[in-house]
């Protein structure tokens, strides 16, 4: 496709969806009780997506579902646990990964440089490791952050959540948007990593949040995620209910930065989100139980 | 060298140096006046780092040297003219370039995507391009910094500010530490291009930052650099002092994070810095004119 076609299209399909949101709720997903509608005896298999949103988003709102007992420790197995600091020390990333093996997170997102020693510490475990491309600013270049997740699902990571070229974007220059997660993705997905794709919502106005996740749904991308933590701001409720809107069912959309509590955990969760990226993660799992 | 050696060798320097930074003034190289004992008629060839510094530092104080006319042009020449913010779009970097042109700024300092844009606007100018690699966190993989060391000096740039591995440093693994910088100094020098050592002074302790000075030393840099600009905080006339007085007077000292004035810049330069990496540039030449 051509620039000028692309760049038609994406605006495009940008006018309709936001015309359509501005006519439909913003948070639409965890309805109450539509889970037992839906399930019948409530199979975690069928309905473990919709059942983990209304779990996250207050268990007792879905307590006659026998899916609910399952489902229940899957809080943890939402979360990407977390450590991106650059002062992180060795012995903070063998604490990180010691603690995502006991509660059970879905991974350990660290910094590239950290991956093997993670990929070591939980070699034998259901934890994935996760790690960062053109993080956090986006600005590398293409070839560059490719090379990252290359050497990054080469050293032990499964999952890699790359920044979106922010500048780029806000240039108008889409198709070099689209390029860069494109490339990030074919090499990851030649691996059997998945990526996530990761907007810095803080830094775009709307329009450029759903041209974004458009983008990236036109790339391949696994996830949309809402931001680096390192941003003038981190995931919003709103935020994360627009992603989901615009990538739809098939996408995941990850919540990431100032996810504190379980409270604010169970908001992401209603608003759409299937996959968490915290630092207190252990606080959060541990309100929960 | 093998790493235990290069450990204790590190220590070592490092504790003496701290032991003989204890006896002596943090700040002792602005001397008013000084510049016109030394060089006679102020001869800018001779003494050119002096006079800046002091012109710098107040250009009264030097007011006697005829140096100080050729001189005080080169307070521009000090400066990097700094654009790393993600959002940053291609017409920010054109703007950024067009301002170095005017001003005759040291070089403009840009995020890895935009080093070919700006390669081309300063085509045929003196300013110069220069890019970053692993930044602003420095916990990328030392392969990957130096590939983006390489494509930036095949692209266009000509300085390199690298970030060290901050986690790796704080982890007394010295040697990853060394390795990084000495793999993106190799790929840099070969292309005639400098690198600047980003220490983030605000994430180390004073030994650590000692060390990380004589590791960079070691490795061949050309610069040591307080801040990323993006860390909890930025240069300070301390930090600036004692970096100047461990990598001594033939490597640079870059200042950066935080220097929005003309006083903030003569405090830096006072203490040491042959660099300054700032945003406000065109405020501060326009206060000094």
């Amino acid at each position: 496709m051509e620039e000028p076609e692309l760049q038609r299209l994406v605006a495009a399909i940008g006018e309709e969806i936001l015309a359509r949101l501005g006519k439909a709720p913003a948070v639409a997903a965890a309805d109450s009780g539509a889970c037992c509608q839906q399930c019948g005896e409530g199979d975690a298999a069928v309905c473990a997506d919709k059942v983990c949103r209304v779990v996250a988003a207050g268990a007792g709102r879905v307590s006659c579902c026998p899916a609910v007992a399952r489902a229940q420790p899957s809080i943890a197995a939402l979360i990407d646990h977390t450590l991106l600091r650059p002062e992180a020390t060795r012995s903070d990333i063998l604490r990180l990964c010691a603690e995502a093996r006991q509660y059970g997170f879905a991974s350990v997102c660290v910094n590239p440089y950290w991956v093997p020693l993670a990929a070591e510490a939980l070699r034998g475990t259901s934890v994935k490791v996760c790690t960062v491309a053109g993080f956090p600013l986006g600005a590398a270049m293409t070839e560059i952050k490719r090379a990252e997740a290359e050497a990054a699902v080469r050293t032990g990571a499964t999952e890699v959540d790359m920044v979106i070229n922010i500048g780029a974007l806000r240039s108008g220059d889409y198709d070099a948007v689209k390029t860069d997660i494109q490339s990030v993705v074919e090499i990851c997905h030649r691996a059997g990593a998945l990526v996530k794709v990761i907007l810095e919502t803080a830094l775009l106005d709307d329009r450029q949040k759903v041209i974004a996740c458009v983008l990236a749904r036109l790339a391949g991308a696994d996830f949309v995620k809402t931001s680096t933590g390192f941003g003038p701001g981190g995931a919003t409720v709103q935020d994360v209910a627009l992603m989901r809107q615009v990538v739809g069912p098939e996408v995941g959309v990850k919540a990431a930065g100032g996810i504190r509590t379980l409270e604010d955990l169970r908001r992401m969760v209603a608003a759409g989100a299937t996959r968490i990226g915290a630092s207190a993660s252990v606080r959060i799992v541990e309100a929960a139980a």
